[in-house]
């Protein structure tokens, strides 16, 4: 079976805390693991929450401050270390090649990583995969950050007794699921939503570190799940403007206006003990929103079903 | 009181562990304080187990492997956060200075740290303080890789009674304890050894990684404390000379050759779950000895009394 599931490795803003390690989040999608912002100590937290090195497509950072790729040193060192077979797409943005390059070889190691990066030098699309589609945009941070939208095509689910009440079978069947309508044998024209559904792609976005923008919910539109920063309260959105930050509020008023159905807060200020204030303000806005501490694992919500033939 | 004292912030070698950090190491002298070896995480373990980034006077990088000097990198920017006052010491391998100036700089950061970088191009003394003299002499590891040793001057405690009745005063006694003789007022001379005795210096020394070699006992020739690592158990010594490390016989075999008072093991490979083994192989041949875990403080023993006057 697949899955599709957030496995937060930290959660932390700027500095580590006790209880937060400096970010790190693995989406873990069917043969695929994507690895947002690894932060100092990933390579540990992946050890505490059974991720492996191995089990990473791709790693995916926003901008170049620490708390969201110091862990890249390491994790290529441990990628090396593992042998990981395949090649390792990295995509980063492209104004961050220097520091790219400092943490790919930041100390002496047998250097057999297989690394594909993948410097971003403008938003758009960055990768298409016959299972999901790459996207970037944009933020308002400070340095170059980007965020990310992944989303999987629409498919047709076609329902086997309407196909056969229609004669529907072999080529003609071929036919219809790869051109969207084909000639029974009757004579008449078949259209796929005559016989099928539409199974909705699954969609994915990834928003830190960022001010209010129109990408947040360009990125966020629709999703299943969006992880968004929310470094501070409300009571403090003069600070968060000032240091490019979201708070809860602004983070579920971007995901009610994108209709999002996953809220996932996090990347929290360590000023903040407590995490119930957040949830408090977001939920007055989203219905469904989590606050996230590491190690947490939160699936993707089930597809959303489709019209019915 | 002054306090001197060994706070173990991480153990582990290579590739960090459920249970235990890449490593770091913390000796707590005095006003001093020395980071031994930071792996990747310190920032963090020093969070747990209070070290603050303004404690540290000198951080001392062995080699330029990742599990001992990817912390760093976050440690530069938590100096600069922090602001920390005075100017911090980093001593390392003059090889490994692309190493250092990636690890300075390895992301974005408002850089306002103080550092005073300070590779080693050959072996002897680093440096003097009024406190203590730091050596450092050549490893047999692969990497350049140096070993250390701090070590306090002896000075002399002068019995004031003993002074009294020879009738040392004012600056009589002061030129006694500046010169080591001085004349009293009845025109004998007399010798500090007369009327004090020493109080012997006490000394540290910190080794890994390496294999067997001739400067692993002159680094820890009498020391109060040795912090050795033992990465394997001797039933596995041709993979410990193969990779350039110690076993735990081998760690005590030096310590007893050395004369060493307190015997600190650590740095175990993954491969071990139990410390136990290490335990008893090194106590069969060391009669004081610890094999530390992430988060223990180990005190230096109390100084020697020198010879009594």
């Amino acid at each position: 079976m697949s899955v599709r599931e957030l496995v937060v490795l930290g959660t932390a803003s700027q500095v580590p805390t006790r209880r937060r390690n400096h970010n790190g989040y693995f989406l873990r999608w069917d043969g695929d693991g994507l690895l947002f912002d690894p932060g100092e100590g990933t390579q540990r937290q992946m050890i505490h929450f059974g991720v492996t090195a191995t089990s990473i497509s791709d790693v995916l950072i926003t901008h170049f401050h620490g708390d969201h790729c110091l862990g890249l040193a390491s994790l290529v060192q441990r990628i090396s270390l593992d042998e990981v077979p395949h090649a390792v797409r990295v995509h980063y943005p492209a104004s961050g090649q220097v520091y790219f390059d400092r943490l790919r070889k930041a100390s002496i190691f047998r250097d057999v990583a297989r690394l594909e990066p993948l410097p971003i030098s403008a938003p758009g699309t960055l990768l298409e995969t016959s299972a999901w589609r790459l996207e970037a945009r944009a933020l308002d941070h400070g340095p170059e950050c980007y965020g990310y939208r992944l989303a999987e095509p629409d498919s047709w689910n076609v329902d086997p007794a309407l196909c056969e009440a229609r004669g529907l079978r072999g080529p003609v069947l071929r036919e219809l699921k790869a051109n969207g309508c084909a000639t029974a044998p009757d004579g008449s024209v078949v259209q796929l939503a005559d016989v099928g559904r539409v199974k909705r792609g699954q969609r994915f976005a990834f928003v830190m570190d960022t001010r209010v923008c129109p990408s947040c919910v360009e990125l966020a539109r629709d999703v299943d799940m969006l992880v968004i920063e929310s470094t501070y309260l409300h009571e403090h959105v003069d600070e968060a403007v000032k240091n490019g930050h979201l708070t809860a509020r602004q983070a579920a008023e971007i995901a009610r206006e994108a209709g999002v159905r996953k809220l996932v807060l996090t990347h929290l200020s360590q000023r903040y003990r407590d995490t119930e204030p957040f949830l408090a303000e977001a939920a007055a806005i989203h219905p469904d929103c989590v606050v996230v501490e590491d190690g947490d694992v939160v699936p993707l919500p089930p597809p959303l079903r489709g019209g019915e033939p």
